[in-house]
């Protein structure tokens, strides 16, 4: 096999054997095949495209490119869920316990932030103590006793993404569905679980900046999946604005559990748990249809076992769970400053990536892999989309360490005279 | 400059400024353009395209990359002939010694065959004793002197078409017109005559298949000449089969030298040197059109000056001129053997490319670029497209040291039980 007559084939817009996709992955983590060919295929994959077929060849070998997770220690059904990355995306952080709570089981890999972008791994260990780098034992042993576990990657998962997704993302060929597609799903089959939902966003905050994008991200996920043999579903939400209000380690901590306490009205961050664990609960067998499944997942925070669940697990991870239930011992920032509306007006837009930068400059989030990062520091919002704002009122409010992102947190917002309509915050779902 | 922006603007469809296409051709050979980056910014070109000032940058750019040939101590007006490969393609041996017989000039710098075409250079060396590779004062002194000289390239020109080439051919991003294009036009102009007449080949043996394609190109090549300040012209033509009989360094000299003394009908082969140099002649002022260009270059063969100016060329490179008169004194064969057809029938086609590698594998090719090769040895064909042949009569012979390829040759015949319409050989011209 020749990589010049693949990648000839591929740019005249013929299709790639199984054999073929597995022999360039190979050889592209031995180091046969080199960046500058794999390169050049990519951009041809760009605009060719590829058939199911060939994303699942593509992404199967490479998951098998490194090691893959094997849940069969841990009984029950095992659920996992992937979001494509968003500011002040907290879902993990209430959507597992409350799901955990209803019996599915959580064994969930998670990463950490980079960028605007935090990571569920950082955000859990704003709890005093908790440690995200258990053993394999004990990460088995929890879920098969509480039901749920969220542990740091520890094994060497899909090597020939790592490095296909470093070159990609200097040869301008990221914005590629089926290179998405195998990238995103190659790390979700090799971390096993049996239901996978996908939370796919979409809006001037997300990679996919249209619904019909973010549909077609969303279709092509779950249709891989499915190849694989796992049941998949995915909902496609707005990235138009960050999700909820706070943005930053603790303070996002705080909000999930305000609302797994039930003291928080947060509208879209629970519909969104709510759809996304309905999917989870039906898909895996757990209940009869997705409405049976929501009242359940309400039912976990009316009678407080979905807080519990998060506190067990907490405790299970060597965390102080009694922040749990007095969120005042999270990290908190020094100094808190708000930020005054320069005029009356409706809030038109809040560009996400801004206020994940704000945070991230703050100390919030890592500008490289090697940054040290703030748990206390982040932003809250007090207005969102669709909000009467009066002049002087305060939009948002910075946690740091010193005072210093008022302004930038103020550009982020766009104001209009007239009225602002809520666009719907789930735009669509794929089961 | 960020590279990953330019292949981004390019793969959406954007076109590239002067500034950006010189950045980064200068990144490129200077190293800091990673090849990586350069293949996926070539397959986004070949998608894409460039418009004609986009390919004009690129094109200077690349020829700013190394040495340019300053002909100014040449007085008269310079002109120059590229052909884009063929086999059997000995067009610049008989057509750069009439056009110069009619007082156009040839400062010209010619390469070596590699695989299965020929190059100029190793067929002029057939001449016992001819030397290409004389220095710039000789080579200047010639071309005032004479009207014309012929050498091998020793400038260092266009090191980023050498590079840029390299990655090209291993990444599927050849067959990109206006890559192809600056690649032609970049050492073309390097070379610095004002008048540049282009041989565009098509058809099975060619790396343009269809007329169209090599219209497409013929176009591309003359209008970046004369968006460059160069007068230019191209003609398409047929290679379905090789041109003329001969193929193999000194069989393809005493094909030329048949034609230059008026001794071979050699229908194709002089129509092709006729349009070629009548285009050279006027576009270059030294004949009031066409018509009587032709007139003047067709007079050169009837009274011999053609032929002369050879002679000259031959000797004034140190090689032995008598051999232009008495062809017996070229290298030849030790052994000449037929190829009878194994039934009768119409010659349908002949796999140029097939032909072109017999001669090499008889040594009068390079397989590489450091292979030695036999000036003596090739393939005569006598049977071409068209043709009538009854069974047992000769197709072709192949002179070698010892008889070997007959089979191989036979397999380049595609014979038909039906008559065989010749198709036209000139397909069209570009002025």
């Amino acid at each position: 096999m020749r990589m010049t007559d693949l990648i000839a084939k591929k740019r005249d817009g013929g299709r790639l054997t199984t054999e073929e996709i597995e022999w360039l992955i190979r050889g592209y983590v031995s180091g046969e095949v080199p960046d500058y060919q794999m390169s050049a295929l990519c951009m041809a994959i760009l605009f060719r495209g590829m058939d199911d077929t060939e994303v699942l060849d593509l992404t199967m070998s490479m998951m098998r490119s490194g090691e893959t997770l094997d849940l069969s220690p841990i009984r029950g059904v095992k659920t996992d869920k992937h979001s494509t990355g968003g500011v002040g995306d907290k879902t993990s952080l209430v959507l597992c316990p409350m799901v955990a709570a209803c019996g599915a089981k959580i064994a969930k890999m998670s990463g950490r932030g980079l960028g605007h972008t935090g990571g569920t791994i950082d955000k859990l260990e704003s709890f005093p103590g908790f440690v995200t780098g258990i053993s394999e034992e004990r990460f088995f042993e929890n879920v098969n006793r509480i039901g749920i576990a969220i542990a740091g990657q520890t094994a060497e998962v899909c090597p020939a993404d790592k490095k296909l997704y470093a070159l990609r993302d200097v040869t301008g060929t990221v914005p590629s569905i089926p290179l998405i597609v195998s990238s995103i799903m190659s790390k979700k089959l090799a971390a096993g679980a049996d239901v996978i939902v996908l939370d796919v966003k979409c809006g001037s905050g997300a990679f996919m900046k249209t619904p019909e994008q973010a549909r077609e991200l969303a279709e092509g996920l779950t249709r891989v999946g499915r190849l694989a043999g796992r049941k998949c579903a995915a909902v496609i939400t707005d990235m138009d604005e960050p999700l909820g209000f706070a943005v930053g380690n603790a303070l996002e901590v705080r909000e999930a559990i305000d609302v797994l306490a039930g003291r928080s009205e947060a509208g879209e961050l629970l519909e969104l748990c709510l759809t996304l664990g309905s999917f989870m609960l039906s898909l895996g067998g757990l209940a009869e249809n997705e409405d049976e499944a929501r009242a359940r997942l309400r039912a976990t925070i009316a009678d407080g076992s979905a807080l519990a669940k998060l506190a067990d697990m907490v405790e299970a991870q060597y965390g102080d769970a009694r922040a749990v239930y007095d969120t005042s011992l999270l990290p908190a920032a020094a100094c808190v400053v708000e930020v005054p509306a320069a005029s009356a007006g409706y809030v038109k837009h809040i560009e996400a990536e801004n206020v994940g930068l704000v945070s991230m400059h703050l100390g919030g989030g890592r500008a490289t892999k090697e940054s040290e990062i703030d748990l206390s520091v982040g932003v809250v919002l007090h207005k969102k989309v669709g909000d009467r704002v009066e002049a002087g009122e305060s939009l948002a409010s910075d946690a740091a360490k010193a005072a210093e992102a008022a302004e930038l947190l103020r550009r982020c917002y766009t104001l209009s005279g007239e009225p602002v309509a809520r666009e719907p915050f789930i735009k669509g779902v794929v089961r």
